[in-house]
């Protein structure tokens, strides 16, 4: 293979190697290589439906703006499909207000619909104060309960019935390992690339790019000139989450396609798990109402301790 | 607590603090608490019966040595059992032959019947010329195969019915680790604690240290002033699992605890997979008749590519 030209078109340079497949491919190919994977997960895995309104969670950062361009790209091919931003301010003092500014200017200047919700208008507490009260977690964990709820407030709001999340590969093997070394094996069961609940109390989630590795959603986000914020959360230092992803990139480096095979393992376990650990019974929370699997939900228990 | 007061006796200084349980040990204690807890182990997936003849495998490190030393006084209470240590030489030229001289001696100090295998004799070949004439696995990966045949010839030699093997807490924690990187979730299911066939048709295999972490069998060599090898093996550098056991250490020191929440995970993954994926059915190999999954066993796979 001439690794100077595209594996694919065979006519202009490739600008990226791409390890896991021993292939070269040029900017043009490179783009649409990812869209076409991006719809082809979306298939494998029954995500979408020609006349769904899905709500893009949109934090401003490369991950989720790119989702959002892409499924912008794929649903414009359904007529009866709706898209519509949603945005969370978790109230992250010199941090989420950056990223805010630059997810309402993608969405200003390319006609998208959006919403914006913030931690403090929906649960009264902004993280920053929140972390300050409660100490017993790390802010990760906090901050992913209340989001995911905030979330799903935001798309219910705009009447939307699917949520799309920019969970990627990374995201998505780091989680699975991370479950395992924090020894909550049934989790792996329910972090799958679609949820969809049979009596529809909750919202039918889904990870469109969680088959593309974080570094190429990088890439695609720069290759389509997509401005995104480059800063990393300040509370991201804390998790253990930073420790298993300098692990599984250097595991990946010296051994392409690593990511790929522990997603592979993960939903061979998760096959497994189910099986053996059955249904989950779903509950409503004695507070809120909304749909858990313990008699009050992480949102309340975490509320409940905070706010006096 | 008073890290400077043995929390067992409370009467002698701790010289070790085991932050995982967040408690300081004497000497004295420390040992006792070693092997107490490879008591308990036995008893606890039934490894050992009282009129079993134990097969140890002792390669001249810590681990084996420790665990001979740890099995003999454990074993001396039962008058109809019987130890006896097998060691077997792959042919590493400047490493094994100085781990077998370390064995040989702590056995005849010590009146330990035991039995030396040579892959020479059992192979016809050397580890160092079947790594030079094989390269598409790694050396670990050739010599693992051949060595479990060969401790499980020599028990059956020595008239042993149980091999007995020195895997510590974090040999079977890194090794649940890399089958998922893998990709090979389901030999998670066959890496237990205790293997036994209902047939009999292959020796009973157990791992009475599988739960103590691999620092402390070092800890209690030194404490029990037992001689052993200290270099590393020389094919050791090549191996994936040397990432692993890094990270799984960094791991360790920061969040205590780690590895023994890994093995638990991995407890709960097996029984998941074991009920998921049904009995693996054992066969003979076609050409030297031992039991394996497969038509051709791995040992025959790698001696006929290897043997012109």
């Amino acid at each position: 293979m001439n690794l100077l030209e595209c594996s694919f078109c065979r006519k202009n340079k490739a600008f990226y190697v791409r390890s896991y497949e021993g292939i070269g491919l040029c900017h043009r190919c490179f783009k649409k290589n990812i869209e076409d994977r991006v719809r082809r997960t979306i298939s494998k895995y029954k995500m979408l439906k020609p006349n769904d309104h899905v709500a893009v969670a949109v934090s401003g950062g490369k991950d989720s703006l790119s989702l959002l361009t892409i499924l912008g790209k794929i649903t414009k091919r359904f007529p009866k499909s709706r898209l519509t931003a949603v945005t969370v301010d978790e109230g992250i003092t010199g941090y989420r207000d950056e990223a805010i500014t630059i997810a309402k200017n993608h969405y200003k200047n390319r006609s998208i619909n959006y919403a914006i919700v913030s931690f403090e208008d929906l649960f009264q507490i902004k993280l920053d104060q929140l972390v300050k009260e409660k100490r017993e977690l790390s802010p990760c964990s906090y901050c992913g309960v209340l989001r995911r709820r905030a979330i799903n407030l935001a798309a219910e709001k705009v009447g939307a019935n699917v949520v799309a999340t920019a969970h990627n590969l990374d995201d998505e093997v780091q989680t699975a390992m991370l479950n395992i070394v924090h020894g909550d094996v049934t989790r792996i069961s329910r972090v799958e690339p679609v949820l969809e609940d049979p009596n529809r109390r909750f919202l039918r989630r889904v990870k469109p790019i969680c088959e593309i590795p974080e570094k190429e959603v990088a890439m695609y986000a720069y290759e389509s000139g997509i401005e995104f914020q480059k800063v990393p959360c300040p509370y991201m230092a804390t998790s253990l989450r930073n420790d298993m992803r300098s692990m599984l990139n250097r595991m990946e480096v010296k051994h392409p396609g690593t990511k790929y095979t522990i997603f592979r393992s993960t939903e061979k376990l998760r096959s497994a798990l189910k099986q053996y650990g059955g249904k989950t019974e779903l509950k409503n929370c004695r507070y809120c109402g909304e749909p858990t699997t313990t008699d009050t939900c992480q949102v309340c228990k975490i509320l409940k301790k905070a706010i006096p």
